[in-house]
């Protein structure tokens, strides 16, 4: 599947990009490099997509430093492309016409924690571990889990979810504002830190998922959690993958506020008991936490044994002990490792998909079914709570006709999410390898007023191009 | 204050004008209307600001309709002002330089509910308390309650919460997706029916909140709450404001998952005691509600009492019974008339401001001096748990010193809750009385990418000109 690249003519003179480099040299020393090794760590990594390094990547300390970086690449044409941890899914650094990567990972302060406001404001090479880590001793956490400890500019940028987004919301829920860079160099903050506003257009929400193409993000202020009195954790065996949709469906009808609810099917329960030791029951499982009073998550976890018998699923094993908790989520959290482990030598690429969940189950055993007779191997897990779900596809890039195979696979995949009113990503985003998918999946009407609302704020084109319906 | 009103240079042509009504009086028959009290009507009533009636209405029934008639107002640039139930206050349906009303009250089918996954797709018209009447016999409901019975449609456009929004959020966080008539009539759908999506610019919350000022709503996909097991309600008396405001934070900090909390000033609860015979006490008081199991709202509402009690307030006397909390909330509900009922023949008019909650207590006693120096009347009632609280102005319109004197206490109230980080509207919206305070609040920089948007987006400025610091 070609990825359509933006049109080499936009790529600055040389002269004038030889220009720029020579004075981010001059201006940040040690704190800029164009090393060839370098670059290529800041192109792409852990997609099928081409890296494309940038010219250069220059690592900024402030608002200020990043505002003279995009200035002085703006008066030259020259792209600059936001990167925090590399973490991202969708080719989303890649730089198709080379110029200047701006890495936000020394911008790690954490500049306020309001413990009575359940806020805090940091700079977006903060990671979320990080964060965490800082924020423990003061009973507070941030909720949002995508598995990579990823930046949280990033995180914020790629509109980034995960594992508990069911009970706590996205990113898009969780960045109350942000201060962004924007095209011409000046500084946009999206709004204050009152828990809501309706003071002019949700510019947060605006740069919440652009993927830097409208600014580069500097500052965030996120909401954060009480860490909870008690949390229960357990998993449940089903015997197929729809009667553990059905328990799904009826856990979140019946309003228990489940606070992780993931998915993992049958090869993906035999790959993570082969890689991490386990002898967990050889049938798809839900994964199951819940957040609350100790005498509130036995109840929900009580009432969510019933329903899984119900179903035809359990029994529901269940703890409050955290480190059998914690043992339990260390299975989840090595799916990836697993699934790698099923093809040793082949490369690991993860896609999402979203769907309503009461299309959940039939979107996921047609996939299965699509998977099997492609001859794919493609374990699943997925964050059923809200009808996402990832495939971790095992292949050789650089067999053609492994890759044509499964560029065939993913476009079924999508067209079949859309045809059941779902989208096309549910947390990964769009980055270049998902752009031919926007038109199909939202129609024209919204792609032109995207593409009117990139022209407004980036006129020049320089902010992280060939990204999200840009090309 | 002077409202600033868009150039009058900017009003189509008189010829222009004439054509386009003449067409669709022609078209649209017994819905159309350009009936001076009509109009009247469909100009702003529930403010202060004078009231600038369109030069004629229309009654759509359909998408394709509303595409017809901005495309028409288009041709001739025609300013097209979108109209739900005229509850809103700050001026949104103004027509500062004439045009035509689009009114969307007769658009009011309830396409789909989808129970499974919670969910329905309605039509603009169709009003929250219309909404709810339709779902109630599923076990459904659909949380954000601004008080009046609101179009939904209006309700996206300002970005509207209510009493449970500290629960379940504003309308940002549930409207799922929605369909809009852009300024050139053609149609942008902004999502499909994921619960989350990473798809492109967040188009949804875009206009969430726009005013009517970058497209018409036409379709709403709303999230739905199951209706919980049991409700809890009660009512809580503070020595004070402070002592109130603490319970709150405390409250929101311990994680307790209040569906409502509503702080009344005295003023408020003698006016609510006069006006519906009760006999609350004569003190400050916190109205609460928790949604849950019958065991979870009952530890709950323990919980809270205790909170209260170590805050100076108490004791908390709480309800489960319905025909009791109806009667709570009936003296919550009736604040606004409460409130008319101290000035008769004075006109009362409802503002807001939001700040973090941790500054609420300050924010709000502050406020009550000032009004007290002021000599005005004006009780207060707020939505505590989001830092959100709203004075209901009593005054005279016509005395120009009286005005003067509420102007510039407005002018205070906003600049203290900017100084406290807050905004001046936490869901009112801006409309056309509080432009002046959005640049002051956010900085040019976000202005300017708001302004190149509308630009972007609506060329002409024919889409509810003179709103949302456009002017």
């Amino acid at each position: 599947m070609a990825i359509k690249q933006p049109d080499p003519s936009r790529r600055p003179a040389p002269n004038a990009l030889a220009d720029v480099l020579s004075k981010l040299a001059a201006r940040f020393g040690n704190r800029y490099s164009a090393n060839e090794t370098i670059r290529q760590q800041h192109g792409h990594t852990l997609t099928w997509t081409p890296n494309q390094p940038p010219d250069a990547v220059v690592w900024p300390h402030s608002t200020e430093e990043v505002q003279e970086i995009v200035r002085l690449c703006a008066s030259a044409r020259v792209p600059v492309i936001p990167y925090g941890t590399g973490t991202s899914l969708e080719g989303h650094v890649n730089a198709p016409l080379g110029g200047v990567c701006i890495d936000v990972s020394q911008m790690k302060r954490i500049i306020a924690v309001h413990t009575e406001d359940l806020d805090c404001v940091v700079e977006p090479g903060v990671t979320r571990k990080e964060l965490n880590e800082y924020l423990r001793d003061q009973g507070l956490f941030f909720p949002i889990d995508p598995g990579a400890d990823a930046s949280l500019g990033g995180m914020a940028s790629t509109r980034a979810s995960g594992t508990n987004a069911v009970r706590y919301g996205t990113m898009k829920d969780n960045v109350i504002a942000l201060a962004a860079v924007a095209a011409s160099g000046e500084l946009i903050r999206t709004a204050g830190r009152a828990k809501k506003t309706s003071a002019g257009y949700d510019l947060t929400r605006l740069f919440v998922g652009a993927e830097g193409t409208l600014g580069i993000i500097t500052e965030l202020t996120l909401r954060l959690q009480g860490i909870p009195e008690s949390i229960s954790g357990g998993i449940c065996p089903f015997p197929d993958v729809k009667s553990a949709c059905d328990a799904v469906i009826m856990t979140i009808q019946t309003g228990l506020p489940v606070a992780r609810i993931e998915l993992l099917d049958r090869l993906q329960v035999q790959a993570v008991n082969a890689y991490s030791k386990l002898d967990l029951p050889d049938t798809p499982l839900l994964m199951v936490e819940f957040h609350g009073t100790e005498a509130g998550v036995a109840e929900q976890s009580r009432r969510f044994g019933e329903i899984a018998g119900e179903c035809g699923g359990g029994p529901f094993g269940w703890t409050t002990k955290p480190e059998d908790r914690t043992k339990l989520w260390q299975a989840r959290h090595d799916v990836y490792w697993a699934s790698c482990a099923l093809a040793p030598g082949k490369k690991a690429f993860s896609t999402d998909v979203c769907v309503p969940i009461s299309r959940l189950a039939e979107c996921v055993e047609e996939t299965r079914r699509d998977i099997d007779a492609t001859g794919l191997l493609a374990p699943m897990v997925g964050h059923v709570g809200d009808g996402n779900f990832h495939l971790i596809v095992l292949l050789d890039p650089e067999d053609p006709s492994e890759l044509a195979k499964v560029e065939d696979f993913l476009e079924r995949l999508v067209r079949r999410a859309l045809s059941m009113e779902g989208t096309c990503t549910g947390e990964h985003g769009i980055g270049q390898a998902k752009q031919k998918y926007l038109d199909e999946e939202l129609g024209g009407g919204a792609l032109k007023a995207m593409r009117a609302i990139k022209q407004a704020m980036d006129p020049l084109g320089i902010m992280n191009p060939g990204k999200l319906g840009e090309v």
